[in-house]
This record gives C-alpha cells, structure tokens and sequence, in this order.
C-alpha cells in the first residue's frame, strides 16, 4: 500500500469502524505510522497488547498526537465527534487533513467546516455491525462497501481525491452527496430500520419470557440491529430527529393502511402490498455477508 | 434411521420445508419409502433428476399416493393445505397420520380435525427461509430449531408421541401449545416482522432508484424476510389477520409514542427505549445461522 496518499494516520476511536480501518491499512501493507487515541489511559493500557499486534501506537491525548499526521479520521460515537472538533480546531496544523465516519452528516460537516474550513471533509462508510469494539473490528470490513464523501460544494478537490483515493484503497466504493441529502436518504436506509428494530423488541418486553423460544431466523434477522449500542444510536437518531419524525408519521399511516386492508377483506391488496415490497427490494444493492 | 416410528411417508410439497424434511430423512439413514407429491405432471418431470438423487418417488396424484403411507406432511402454503384437507379425507384410510408445517395453526387444525378427527395433529417448525424451492431445501434445515406441535386437548398420545419423534429424529426440539396460543405469539415473532419488512421495502418503493447503493447490511438484514414469497405470505398474515390487525393498532400507538420522545426533545426516553429493546432481544433464544 505505498500509493496510499497518507504516511501519518491518527485514527480517534479504535472500535468497530476505526479499529477496521486501522487492520484493513496494516494488512494491505501500510506502512506509516498509524497511532489510535482512545478514551483514558486505562484504555489505552488495556488495549495494547491487541494494538501491538497492528502496530499501532496508542494515546489518549489527542492533542499530543495531532503534532505528526496528516489524516485525522473521528471514528468516535456522533455526540463525542462534536465534542472532539472543537478541541481538534485548537491544536491541529495547517495541513493536516481531518473526516470521520459517522453515520449522521449534516451537524458534524456543518460545525467541522465552520471550525476547520477546507481541511474538514465529512465521510460515512455505509456499513456497521452490532458487535463493537476493537475485537470485532477486522480487515475486511470495508471490501466492497460504499463511501459517501459530503464536501462542501467546490471543496478543495485535491483533499477530496486523497479522501477518496484512501478509503479506495481498502477496498470501497467512493461517492459524493450534500450531508443533508445524505441524511435523507440514510434515514430511510438506515436511521429508520434500527428505530424500528429497536421499538419492535422493546415493545416485546413484557411477553419475552413466553415467546423468548418462539423466535425464528426471520427475527433474528429483523432486529440483529437491535443488538447495537444504544448510545450510539440515540446519538444517531437524535441528530436526525427532524426527518426520523417524517418517516415516523408515514410509517404510521402506511400501518394504518395495512391495518385497513386487513380489516376490510382486500386480501388482493394484502399480496399487491407484499410483491411491491419484495419487489423493491430486489433493486437494493446490499453490501455482501461478511463471515 | 432405524428407529423413527414412520417407515412410508408422504410427503406434499417439496420446496424448502417439504423438501428439507426429505432430505433431512435420507440423510440421517431413512430407508424407507418416500413419496413426494408435487403440484401437476410438468413438476414430476422436472424434479424427477433432483428427486432421484435423494431416492423421492414423485407423483401429483395425492389420492394414488394414499394408499401405502403412515405418515402424510402437508408442506404446501396454508392456502393449498385448507384445500387439500377435504381431498385428503375422502381417501384415506384409518391408520394414517396426518400432519402439516404451516406457520399458521388454527384454521388448519380447526378444519382437519373436523374432517380427520385424531389422525389429525397440526405442527410448525420454526424455521424457514427466503430462499424457496426444492433445490434450496437442505438436509440441516431442522437441526437445532424447535417445533410446536398443537394436539386437541387429551389427543392419542401415541400419535402426539410419534410425530413428536419423527421431528426429534431430525434434530429438532419439540413442544405443545394450543393452536390459538400458537398464532397469537407467531404474530409477535413472525408475522408481524415480516409483514413490516415487506411494507418498509413497498414504502421506499419510489424512492428506490436513489437509495439503491446507499443501504448497509442493516437494512439488508431488516428486510431479509421481505425476499420471501408474496403469495405464501399473504395467506399467513390473511388466516391470522384479526391477531395481526390488533398488533398493528398497538405499533401505531408506539410509533407515534417515539414520534412525540424526538419532538418533546426527550433524549433520555429515547436512550431509554433503545437500551430496553436492545436487553429484551437478549433475552430470545433465536436458532443458529446456517450457512
């Protein structure tokens, strides 16, 4: 990986999507340096032996840190990237470049291009698991994924064709969208199915002793997402709270409209509804199972 | 396979679960007689090399199959077993055990114990697939996932402790509930997630062009079940649509809950019910992965 137009990488969070990053560069032959600032140094003692392994150093001071690089990527929970730019603002060198990887766009490109102008460029790998941690992070997590890149319209291009040209090398897909027509869209394709999965369980609080071994392959799958860390997507949904409410509102009268045909013995409805949704779906491009 | 209590058995429909239970039998060293009995004399031919292959003989006449079987599975859609029921009991003889596969019970055990009395015990093995068709049956399909029976209340032991063998044989788990109780909680943990995966699917139905490259394995994994067959679907949720009608009411009233928690601006109670759904779905013993 010596065409790789960074040398200096400082990823800030080593869970599942930046400890990824970190393995995906080592094992396609990185070889700058590559440092991990994680949350104390309770953190970074308990993490360094596995650190070792990929040679990355760790910190938890990012500011210290900041001195050598020339990428930073916030691989931290939304809530915790706001809190990070300020601090980055302060102490970051001209010519460092700085994105993140956060599910939610518009607030992190809106208050990163406000404090760090052209060298903050926003990014969202648009794949995830329910697993966190450096431990399930792993090297392939980005083979075949999308990235979607939201720089400010005419956004130095040089940055953005390193941008891309860094998350191509592990293996992804690059593209370019408005944050705000990023979080539209992802509201839809991700923000919503997790609320979802979340709220279908939740709502199956109270009878889980009776159906707990009642349960197929098709709620495993429905709610796996389920499984995720609710700080994260509190954080997630929060920030997208306005058009999260939108599709809440469609959603209800999509269920009432179902809950209609049913009630007024319009079974041909019922499989109309059924085959437009297999339908549909056929057209999603998903990214491949990852064993 | 010496000691499963049928040595001829009929089975009716050879897709996933008709076929993996044939599949499953021959595997585990069933030597004797299998009958698949499949929709009309062009299936015969065209699954005749693939039946072979797994010693099925294949017939699409039900009535001529009859003759010489101890246990009859009824492996076709709800909608074609309450067809088949009455044709079924106008030829077939005393000794027969009848049984089905269906993730809906109660009006099939209504109306074949109407018409077949004790020979009749209804079953679902809670399990299946998107994928359907004989050639995506496999051999481990039942291995590991539980199967409910629904008996009448005192029905002959013997024949609930037979079936209840036949399924132990193939590596399932087996348990008894009433046929009402069995749709009401089938709604909650499968008909429900599937009828929202296949109307959140026919909701981004035009949007989709746009949102087709944009979905992670969240949404993959969400919408999994809205691949399956809309046709076999349609007549589950229809024989259970009083029960999923009510469901439908109540997620209403939680989706406009959630709705009101983001514009109330309450993130804790939003925190709060993402963590309560992520610890419900820890509670639920779901079957394993197959590859």
């Amino acid at each position: 990986m010596s065409d790789t137009p960074f040398q200096r990488i400082i990823i800030v969070g080593l869970g599942l999507m930046g400890g990824s990053v970190a393995k995906a560069l080592r094992s396609r032959g990185f070889a700058g340096s590559l440092v991990g600032v994680v949350a104390d140094a309770a953190a970074v003692q308990r993490m360094e032996p596995a650190a070792k392994q990929w040679r990355i150093s760790l910190t938890h001071q990012l500011k210290s840190a900041l001195r050598d690089a020339d990428l930073v990527l916030l691989a931290t929970p939304p809530q915790i990237i706001l809190q990070q730019l300020p601090e980055l603002a302060r102490h970051i060198s001209a010519e460092v470049l700085v994105s993140d990887v956060a599910s939610i766009k518009a607030p992190i490109a809106q208050l990163g291009h406000q404090l760090l102008g052209d060298r903050f460029i926003a990014g969202h790998p648009v794949v995830g698991g329910e697993k966190a941690g450096f431990a399930a992070a792993r090297e392939s997590l980005y083979q075949g994924t999308r990235v979607i890149l939201t720089p400010l319209p005419g956004q130095a291009p040089n940055a953005v064709d390193a941008l891309s040209g860094f998350w191509q090398g592990l293996g992804a897909t690059v593209s370019q969208m408005t944050p705000e027509a990023h979080d539209q869209a992802l509201a839809a394709t991700s923000h919503l199915p997790h609320l979802l999965a979340f709220a279908y369980m939740a709502g199956l609080d109270d009878q889980a002793p009776a159906l707990r071994d009642l349960a197929g392959g098709g709620l495993r799958d429905f709610t796996r997402i389920a499984a995720s860390d609710p700080d994260l997507w509190a954080a997630i949904l929060w920030e997208n709270r306005a058009i999260i409410g939108q599709h809440l509102q469609a959603l209800q009268k999509t269920l009432g409209n179902v809950e209609q045909i049913l009630a007024g013995g319009d079974r041909s409805a019922l499989r109309a509804l059924l085959e437009r949704g297999r339908d549909c779906r056929q057209q999603f491009q998903f990214p491949p199972v990852h064993p």
